[in-house]
């Protein structure tokens, strides 16, 4: 069952640096275990150690859930005992009592922690866990990518399903589209929206994070709909991969010619920077692609973000593709393609897809209509 | 239109012992500015020196939300900019040179933010924002409890239509009845699921943070359904506040005596604990209640979790209901009062309402049926 986890927590011992790994609940720690818990504000930790075996310091209620994961060792506490004393009895019997015991935590770990855990002696906070688990994660294996591959789909279909609708939305609100995209997501397929959905209509989408509100949607005016869907992956424990794509769609009406212009361009913002993807280039590279086209368009300003972010178990994670950024692509690696304008005060346009690194190009993992 | 948050504001530089707080996306940071958004991978701070203007450093994309807000000195960056040299901007204009300056944090900022501050010269991470925030956030004022109430009457509505249906879900699966909750939440008012719908059925009760899954769900047996959902205040910007109710219920059959034992054991406990509530009752005083009455009863060992938690523009928040917390109930306090019992590969129940503290007692934000 906990193979593939197994397989992940040598990978990360193999390559620690510092004395111990300590991770609290995210997307680092379903990677290595595959349990899956949001964060909250009872102390929940991985500790991994150099040498010696891993342990888990969690509050007694989620006994069940652990023992499913591949670590034996597992130091439960209840509600109003005091959790940091068993932190400490794991560093000691992993024989971590020099002076300084150097930490690694996970990247999120909130500062309620992290200030505990350097309040207990001879603690050094040395880095951050995405040291040594991120190279690991950044390349997707055959499990994920049918995962992420699933949540494409998803999102594909509610696309094209909410695009047919057509003068249909006219008059409905961004809330109610959202409502209705969410319900389709798990119609669909998937287990729960990703991310909180955007739908901004005409001015709104100038935002590029707009939350979806009382506004009516006109005819023929451009609607920035971001989306999708949680799906489980075939193996065990609790790990889900998001999907996550963006379409700028008029609904009934004849759209103006200037936002039909600035599709455009984003359009070709979009295809030229997928075209650049292959293993080897910069991800500054991707961004630049895109941005090349919108600059020489006149709407260089109107770009206000980069043009892609890495997906796994993160909706966003590396690879960030954009200006600055050296690394390059590797095989393997997922990310969104998502150029946009965005005219304060009149509209925004973004279309995004995901795509995976492959031996010589890339694939798309989004392929619904990409037109206005 | 900001005057709730500029009172709050000053307030919180009133208390303020430390140089600065550095507040990032979180509750806090909703409660002080109305601005509310998911932490992400961007750095977002709110710096509030003890004298000068509070300043935000932010990415660009934000800059409409941000103008919503009544802080006037937003200091913006674009993907590819370096954030930290703005930090150390505000904090020069701020006079805040010295060796050390001393900042308090968002409790929940992430460990990259953290390590990123810690690595400015002359900055010293002297403690937790909570300590001058949580004061204020804790007791709620009208606005809130209006809201909450709303929240509150959302969850009874479900609770009560999901028990109505009897035996019509039996046979469905736990996801499915998670999902006609999370419908429901929506249709009675709520704006979305204000935390992940617990439903459990028969042996998958014993887990207090059960996920739903294809468990089908059998006529008599417990099912545990714990949910709520956000609603919007009535004032400025996107503050949110949840409800959180737990119901446990047999649809159609006949329950088990052992069962209905257990129901009645948590109910008495429940029951106790709200009665114990007036303002300076100590936090673990209620904890006390409900867990004397179920120790009597010989389940002591099962209740596994802390009698409730507080709730506010976070689902869990303080004053936490548990052993060990000597804090001292006051009016305007909203907290859960939940007792559960967790027979291990057998059921689980637990019974959930909200109270606010009142002058002289306290009122439920819950009122829907709460038997088996």
């Amino acid at each position: 069952m906990s193979d593939p986890f197994e397989r992940r927590l040598a990978a990360c011992r193999e390559r620690l640096v510092a004395d111990a790994l300590v991770l609290s609940p995210g997307p680092n720690l379903t990677y290595l275990t595959g349990f899956a818990e949001s964060p909250s504000e009872r102390h929940l930790f991985l500790i991994v150690p150099r040498e010696g075996e891993p342990a888990f310091v969690a509050p007694r209620m989620y006994a069940a859930e652990l023992a499913e994961t591949p670590v034996a060792d597992r130091r439960l506490y209840g509600d109003g005992e005091e959790p940091t004393a068993l932190v400490e009895s794991v560093l000691a019997d992993s024989g971590l009592a020099g002076d300084p015991t150097r930490l690694l935590v996970e990247d999120r770990m909130w500062a309620r922690f992290t200030e505990d855990l350097r309040s207990l002696p001879g603690i050094r906070i040395d880095g951050l866990a995405s040291a040594i688990v991120e190279p690991l994660r950044i390349r997707k294996d055959e499990a994920e990518l049918a995962a992420l591959r699933r949540a494409g789909r998803v999102a594909d279909r509610v696309a094209s399903e909410i695009r047919e609708r057509g003068e249909g939305v006219v008059g409905t609100t961004e809330r109610d589209l959202a409502r209705e995209v969410d319900r389709l997501l798990v119609e669909e397929g998937g287990l729960e929206p990703a991310f909180g959905t955007v739908v901004a209509a005409g001015e709104n989408g100038s935002r590029p994070h707009h939350g979806p509100g009382d506004r009516e949607i006109r005819a023929g005016e451009p609607v920035v709909m971001d989306f999708g869907a949680f799906v489980g992956w075939d193996g065990p424990g609790g790990p889900q991969y998001p999907g996550d794509q963006t379409r700028t769609v008029a609904f009934g009406g004849e759209p103006t010619p200037d936002y039909r212009k600035v599709h455009e361009v984003v359009a070709r913002a979009q295809e030229a920077a997928v075209e650049r993807v292959e293993p080897g280039v910069a991800a500054s590279d991707v961004d630049r692609a895109a941005r090349d086209v919108i600059e020489e368009a006149g709407y260089g300003d109107a770009f206000v973000h980069r043009t892609g972010h890495g997906v796994g178990l993160e909706v966003h994670e590396p690879p960030y593709i954009a200006a600055g950024n050296d690394r390059r692509l590797e095989e393997g690696m997922v990310f969104s393609v998502e150029p946009g304008i965005y005219l304060e005060g009149e509209f925004g346009v973004r279309i995004e897809d995901l795509v995976v690194v492959t031996d010589e190009g890339c694939e798309r993992l989004n392929d619904s209509p990409r037109g206005w």
